[in-house]
């Protein structure tokens, strides 16, 4: 059993895409719990309609929600210990849950998930983790937004976070690891980039297979299974990659609706465009994890339906059943100490939501 | 007349990709002279083949050229004063030349450049502009690469840069420009990129439009006409986007492919993949153009084949014609001292190469 905790109120639409997007999940995993956070008021109604999910479920009622454009600052102060967000990532601080999702707003799930789950022991600062769908399958890319910049040794927490993901979500034994950079040659990139990737050489991790640097176009190639940059230049990648990939979408449209021979020929191959559709589909890939935090909390894309939601959860699914918290401290454990002393820091502000 | 000075020996192909590329450029600007460098015995068979080219042409004889993976340093020590790549750039200091074109390495052909023109009285470092082809036409993007890192004073030089080369080539009187970020937020990313909205936003500069922040999905969308940003994160947006659009050709190439319909819709739809296929033609958005320095040079992709260097070409040609440096020369002089004493920064290091 994979007991799962929902903040129902997140994202733009809120309990209306949320729980359809759960009754999916139900059905497609019939060893999910959820725990269900949000207001009694929306969410009984869609619940009730719902009767295989309810069964599944447990529902609290929760006076106050975050609002999708609330500063971190201000849902931390107003929705701390009661909003539906905080309960739900509570539940697994309090281990009645495995995992949590929102489709709230990032800013305030991460100082939220900082203030309540706090960071590891041994890591500085949490990352946001995406998969990246690439010719080969899929890659983890971390950090794509929790915080700006990061040095060497932050860095390399992303690698060992990363790693474990890779792991425990596409089994890989070792997973290979590559440094995001503006060229593959040793001489070349940021100064914390080059230092990172000297102390992975040196170090040699037995759980990471270090690949050296890659760059901005082997990312969607797949070179290798993890992507560690920091969250600046993480979350510019990802959302360039997302806007070339509509941009396409909306070259391809034009061009089948040019003339009457190309709608035939769209007709005719229609099998071959859904095929590509759902290898475009963004939704299917929803999910950015939190990592370095002590709990797993799955942030889903505000905006997106309820398939898109179910995805996000599945994605906390998956990584609650391949047992990545477990594997995450088992491989700090044994690097803890290996690399150097570190200093813990608590502070709940976070940079992309400041 | 625009007089175009040429490295014939740069890029992975050499003389038999460059001249065949210069050969295109000579039919369809008829008032293009072309001066090329490189070494006799392999330029002139290429030449003697192509006469009409040969008609508008002046060829030098180098002894030396510059190998694709010589390292800036030893580029400079090795081809200063007497290679294929310096006699090109020196046309254009010298004034035989208005523009110059490489398709050699990025790294020597930058400390080149620097080394032999010098950055701009009021520029700090130079950048490299990329055109970004978006849904609504074409972005200029900078700097994709020249430097890593860039701090306030520095984006609004590269806005200033920008905007004379949106103007010069696609005829708008007040470009508008966008500093990219990961939030459209005020408060939300690096404290630099604050810093230059801050003060593009106060100063309100006469030529510029400032749109405020953008972000990754922007550069598709052509939000702005300028995107300003600093060399890490503009030449991993820029090789993301590029990875990207190769990353859908190959799942629409897996889905036509797929079944006798899909084969058979391609066919009739040919039509539409060729004008798709058109607009994520690479070759034809190919050069980065070198900024800021006292003189124009365009960077040809190495890899790139006579389509793709004769579009490299015909957009120094374009910038040529457009006037492009003595409009930034005259931007700079009106925004001279308006913004800040500035430090002049002479040196030859090249991040992007080091």
């Amino acid at each position: 059993m994979i007991r799962i905790s929902i903040d129902a109120m997140g994202g733009d639409h809120g309990p209306s895409t949320t729980l359809p997007g759960l009754a999916r999940v139900a059905e497609r995993r019939p060893d999910a719990r959820f725990l269900i956070y949000g207001r009694e008021d929306e969410v009984r109604p869609v619940l009730a309609k719902l009767p295989k999910l309810e069964a599944v479920s447990e529902f609290h009622h929760c006076e106050i929600s975050v609002r999708m454009d609330d500063k971190p600052s201000q849902a931390l102060r107003q929705g701390r210990w009661k909003s539906s967000m905080w309960k739900a990532i509570e539940a697994v601080k309090n281990g009645d849950a495995d995992v949590c999702i929102s489709a709230g707003n990032t800013g305030a799930l991460m100082a939220m998930s900082k203030f309540c789950l706090r960071t590891m022991a041994s890591i500085e600062r949490p990352a946001i983790a995406a998969i990246w769908p690439t010719v080969r399958g899929e890659s983890v890319v971390l950090d794509v937004g929790a915080t700006i910049g990061a040095d060497a040794h932050q860095l390399i927490d992303f690698a060992i976070l990363g790693s474990a993901m890779a792991r425990a979500l596409f089994d890989i034994e070792r997973p290979s690891v590559g440094l995001l950079n503006v060229g593959v040659e040793e001489v070349k990139g940021q100064e914390e980039v080059k230092e990172a990737g000297r102390i992975l050489r040196e170090v040699g991790l037995k759980s990471i297979d270090y690949h050296g640097f890659v760059e901005g176009d082997d990312l969607g190639k797949g070179t290798v299974d993890v992507v560690v940059t920091e969250g600046f230049a993480g979350n510019i990648a990802l959302k360039t990659a997302e806007g070339t990939a509509k941009q396409i979408a909306q070259y391809l449209r034009e061009a089948m609706s040019r003339s009457f021979l190309s709608k035939m020929g769209y007709v005719l191959a229609k099998g071959a465009f859904d095929f590509l559709r759902e290898k475009m589909d963004v939704r299917k890939i929803n999910g950015g994890v939190f990592l370095g935090l002590n709990g797993i909390v799955v942030k889903s894309h505000g905006g997106t339906d309820d398939e898109g939601f179910a995805a996000a959860v599945e994605l906390g699914y998956d990584m609650a059943k391949g047992k990545l918290r477990e594997r995450i401290e088992a491989e700090l454990q044994q690097f803890h100490g290996r690399l150097r002393p570190r200093a813990k820091d608590d502070d709940v502000t976070v940079a992309a939501g400041k």
